[in-house]
């Protein structure tokens, strides 16, 4: 059975993009549509989880998405608990399950966790309680499926249709949480076709078996693509010699005009931020009429309003 | 007169339980059980203290007893403000009766208040103006009523009356101000016996004037106890040589299945937490049946809530 | 144009009070008047800003200064974001500007700025979208415009009209943001005559431009005064050998009781606080009947109040 959905095949926790079918997946891209009117009014607020407490479980430092989620909690009306685990309740040696157990016991409705080994999230939601849900806002290299579903969104505000689309996945797939959920969603999705753009030492090894191309070189990879996805390069993630150096990365992989001009002549350009300006991206490119790294940010809020919002099951039928 | 309380006999501040008639205890608990129905409810809102303003002071780091105050003011409908007092004004060489009266300037409504030293709750409550309720959220060694209250509600939850209980206090009595709390309550309350079980080391001289029969050996002191409150050992608040060693310490008072089988066969298990297992509590014990450790959590919230509603005026008659 | 002012000339960001017109200034008092009421009552929250957000964007740490504009936004009902930018997204490499477009992606309404330099404000009031509104809460030696606006507040509320009034601002007038904003708003709004009393070393060389008098001795300056601004002596801020030592400050230029003794019998004190007892004040004054050092603090949460809800549009017509 997927941890993820209830025994109604509604979602109940939101782990990784992998084995959700295809129907929820356009379920929470409708629900943030629907979200995404009430966040661009003066009165940013309905009422669906109000009373209900959020709890951000932050064991890896992110204050910019640590504030997206609570600015969706806060949207929903309901009320946030920014707990950061390295200062708190380890200080006095308790355990994390004995902590998990506590907010339980506060009568805690939601955990968004995000934390620097792959699997937390899965691991929290097998001991959580039936009345709580886990959001994983980021497990080391395993997923960050809210990035990838507002990258979803964005596609679909943009393209429309995922059948005809080549997509594009740039840079440092090895470390990066964010192509593995990206893979999965456009995948599922039904996407044309999927892409990955990297050196060798900064691919996986089984990385086809995902379902993407592979190309080494950028004048290659970018040829005809309706959609570019860069990556973050995730220097604080990557130990040894992998990388040459950041100057050589940016020669061989960052994403300038002269590259974009081999994509489609509407392509788009999406970066999960925060970027690294002339690491992975030249800035004209970033601040370009091409790019749009911006709307998804503001499209992040209304995808974990939806994602947060239909795992309490204060919105949406089974999909 | 009594600081805690105002002319017609209402609870006013919360600092300490000596001295608090068995009325408003009572009258405490009442409160409590009308909360604890709401606080199971999906909308776990109540709009008591809407538009006031809980400060939490913490001079002492607690994130898990200040999120219970966090959770316990918002269910209440109030605005918190969190001060971590050890890096804010201070810095500037403000002094902490100055950083009150600014406070209190800006019409917050309550302190919630945690320092290391015995008595500061007493000091800040005698300093207020006539607007403001103070609650005491640990003080040194002194006192944690809310603590003692959470305490007295579970117990009266699992076991209806105190007058027939026998109640056993484990452990580092000398250091804590949990210790202090609950005898004082189960005084209060008409508890039929308050038995403390600790080494010499960690009792205090004077301790059998509080109402207690002092026994040095579990063995003795655990038979047919109806209630078994275990603390936790304050390693922090511990100077020298006053304990051998942990695994001496646990050898001697830890509680294990064997223990806990001298008591009554439907005695409950208590912990303040977070606890420490294999020092003071064996894993078994603590998430055995006779556990009420995550009941207290749960409960904890509740007589929160009535604490501060009733100091603010919002609930209650005087009792 | 006024960057401050949109083109009906309403308050739509607050960074100076220089070049602000003596009818939004008045304004500013008159609606802070009208919410003055409403914090001295148990309900203190007005739904002028439900659903929207302000960010509090502190690169200077200054709990006491963020606490006031928290409470000032959360008793008009907006939800409030704390976000200290020294340890968030610039660990991430990510520059200001692109802090700044992710927070108006994520739909924020409002920025209150903190910044150890001058012109930090009107920087970032220069590169936000036309939905967003910058309040300025000190930076550098520049200006404190909520600040001055308490201030007047508070010498309007004890002294009715500007006109009549001699007015004198003592200390360290070089550093301080303070002094430059107070000069501004006491001269915008008519003052008779507005004075400065500091050591050479402490004055800014054109201060006379600004329109004061300059007085190098208290004895000389503060003769029949009605107002005396005392400034806060900023260790933090001074370099060098500008100042001998605090005792001999505080021997020439603290305010004890013979030297306010000088000033008119009714002579109001004021200070921005933390106040340092004894460095720049005699306890005896700061605590004594002419101080209104904490009617400034209870005033300050109005007049943010006011300038928060008028630079949203929520109140106010084109003044």
């Amino acid at each position: 059975m997927n941890l993820q959905l209830d025994s109604n095949g509604r979602l109940r926790h939101f782990l990784t993009i992998e084995g959700l079918p295809r129907e929820l997946l356009t379920q929470i891209l409708d629900t943030a549509e629907s979200f995404s009117s009430v966040i661009g009014k003066p009165v940013k607020k309905v009422p669906l989880l109000r009373g209900r407490t959020v709890v951000n479980l932050f064991f890896e430092a992110s204050t910019r998405t640590r504030t997206t989620f609570e600015l969706a909690a806060k949207r929903l009306s309901a009320d946030v608990l920014n707990l950061d685990i390295g200062t708190s309740s380890t200080v006095k040696g308790e355990t994390l399950l004995d902590t998990l157990a506590n907010l339980e016991a506060m009568q805690c409705d939601m955990f968004v966790v995000r934390h620097r080994d792959s699997g937390a999230a899965h691991f929290i939601a097998r001991h959580v309680g039936p009345g709580v849900s886990v959001i994983n806002a980021g497990d080391g290299r395993h997923a960050h499926p809210t990035q990838a579903m507002l990258d979803m969104f964005t596609i679909r505000q943009k393209k429309g249709d995922f059948a005809p689309l080549t997509v594009a996945i740039v840079g440092d797939i090895m470390h990066s949480r964010v192509a593995r959920s990206e893979i999965h969603a456009l995948n599922t999705l039904g996407a044309g076709e999927v892409r990955v753009i990297a050196p060798r030492t900064l691919l996986p090894p089984d990385i086809e078996d995902l379902g993407v191309r592979v190309f080494y070189k950028m004048e290659q990879g970018l040829k005809d693509v309706d959609v570019i996805c860069m990556l973050r390069l995730q220097r604080e993630r990557m130990e040894g010699a992998a990388l040459p150096s950041e100057a050589e990365f940016y020669r061989q992989y960052g994403l300038n005009q002269q590259r974009l001009a081999l994509a489609k002549p509407n392509a788009i350009v999406m970066h999960p931020g925060p970027i690294n300006r002339g690491v992975e991206i030249e800035s004209s490119v970033a601040d370009g009429p091409r790019s749009v790294i911006l709307p998804q940010v503001t499209n992040g809020i209304a995808v974990r309003m939806a994602v947060m919002a239909m795992a309490m099951g204060a919105v949406g039928e089974p999909a």
